[in-house]
């Protein structure tokens, strides 16, 4: 047997989310459905990230075992074949056999797209988050500022979050603007649930003049989770990038790439 | 009655083109049934480009004649609210009552985009253009700076075209690459059925090393179809904007807008 390695392209519009589910249709089933038509087994797929309904993935990482002599990075190819246009392999490679894409991930980087403007935009529909009011990216940026290193962010996860260690490290929090779009960068050693869109809605709400830009330091004080924003839609939100040991040396890179649009 | 102007987006996906047609359904009249359910007029909509299927806009302009009282740049959020999220008006004013959309503009400017790589994107199915073989830009531009300037374009226009003239003025074509992503600008007087499409992939040839990159000088002088590539995939075209008489002074400004993503 040997452990294959997945990168994964998908747009959330259509899925329940990654995780196979009763009743809905997940990304994760979809995978495994073409990985047993070229394979002939029935092969569990191990995600790197639990992405919600209607988030976007550029670089999702999963794996599977397999008995398959089909040279590793093929299967990129031959997957493709096998799966709808809104999921692509954008790599395979051989892994540990120990590899697990989620416990053995150092760090993710996420883009949480919004815009601003009188009216929605037709080609951003499930793309990214609209935002009647002008937002004051540099408002934003400030309040963004609190979040960067290792804090404790109860206050960010979802409610109902039953997590117990709720500590986590912001390696880098950025924000760029370019015309109408603000796309916030978030590389961090892992995430609560629902985090970076809680910043995100936190952030528009600041942008907007909604809510004062030291809302995200006092939230990270009082550590509750009134003191922030409204979780922004999903579909404003796409997984980057996982990171695992090796990727860590060049991290900045990573997240430079992400910045100027050539991972995008 | 008044002329009232409106600038419209559309994801092109889901229609069959701009113009009304039998069996199929356009954006025209999707747009003209949201202008009849507001006003309780049937009023016939103008458009400035006959955009085909699966083709994107971020600025067509169309126009229509109205007894309706509505403040003139009232329309575009009232409409917005009877439209589907993939057609936006995103500014309506009151247009000069011999306002014709078409036959007064002065200009175009498109955008085509594509890629390259070895695999599809999931996150641009129907956006973009995808080539398998690595894009060589500069020897793309190269082959580009051609097309610059009056020709006639007579070898760019789809088979079966009934234009008699073919002479047309392009003013500005430029090439920028982001990651894997190469955009193609231009800004021209007109453009004849499928040009924009016919030169985009004549470029990906020319990228591609399919094809050298004298093809277009020389299509231009053989005036022959056959010295040019296939008629690339509608998806990856978007009309950025309609240029009219009050528009040309600020031309070289909202081409750079184009051009560095501020309208996008």
């Amino acid at each position: 047997m040997r452990k294959i390695a997945l990168r994964i392209e998908y747009d959330g519009t259509a899925y329940s989310g990654w995780q196979r589910q009763e009743n809905a249709l997940a990304v994760q089933e979809v995978v495994e459905r073409a990985v047993a038509r070229l394979t002939g087994e029935t092969a569990g797929l191990t995600g790197a990230s639990r992405t919600d309904a209607g988030v976007h993935a550029l670089g999702q990482v999963a794996a599977f075992d397999t008995g398959s002599r089909i040279p590793a990075e093929k299967f990129a190819f031959a997957l493709n074949t096998k799966l709808p246009p809104d999921i692509r392999v954008s790599a395979s490679w051989e892994a540990a056999a120990d590899f697990h894409p989620r416990f053995m991930a150092r760090g993710k980087i996420y883009r949480y797209r919004m815009y601003d403007g009188p009216h929605a935009m037709a080609l951003y529909t499930n793309r990214a988050a609209h935002s009647i009011y002008p937002l004051d990216e540099a408002a934003m940026a400030r309040c963004l500022d609190a979040c960067v290193g290792e804090h404790d962010f109860a206050p960010f996860a979802a409610s109902g979050s039953v997590v117990k260690d709720t500590v986590r490290t912001l390696y880098r929090c950025e924000l760029r603007r370019t015309g109408r779009f603000v796309d916030l960068f978030v590389y961090g050693s892992g995430f609560l649930y629902n985090m970076v869109r809680i910043l995100a809605g936190t952030l528009m709400d600041v942008g907007g003049g909604k809510q004062d830009e030291n809302c995200i330091r006092r939230a990270l004080e009082t550590r509750s989770r009134l003191d922030l924003g409204v979780t922004a839609p999903a579909c404003g939100l796409t997984l980057m990038r996982v990171l695992y040991d090796e990727d860590t040396d060049r991290a900045g890179e990573l997240f430079d790439l992400c910045l100027t649009g050539v991972i995008a």
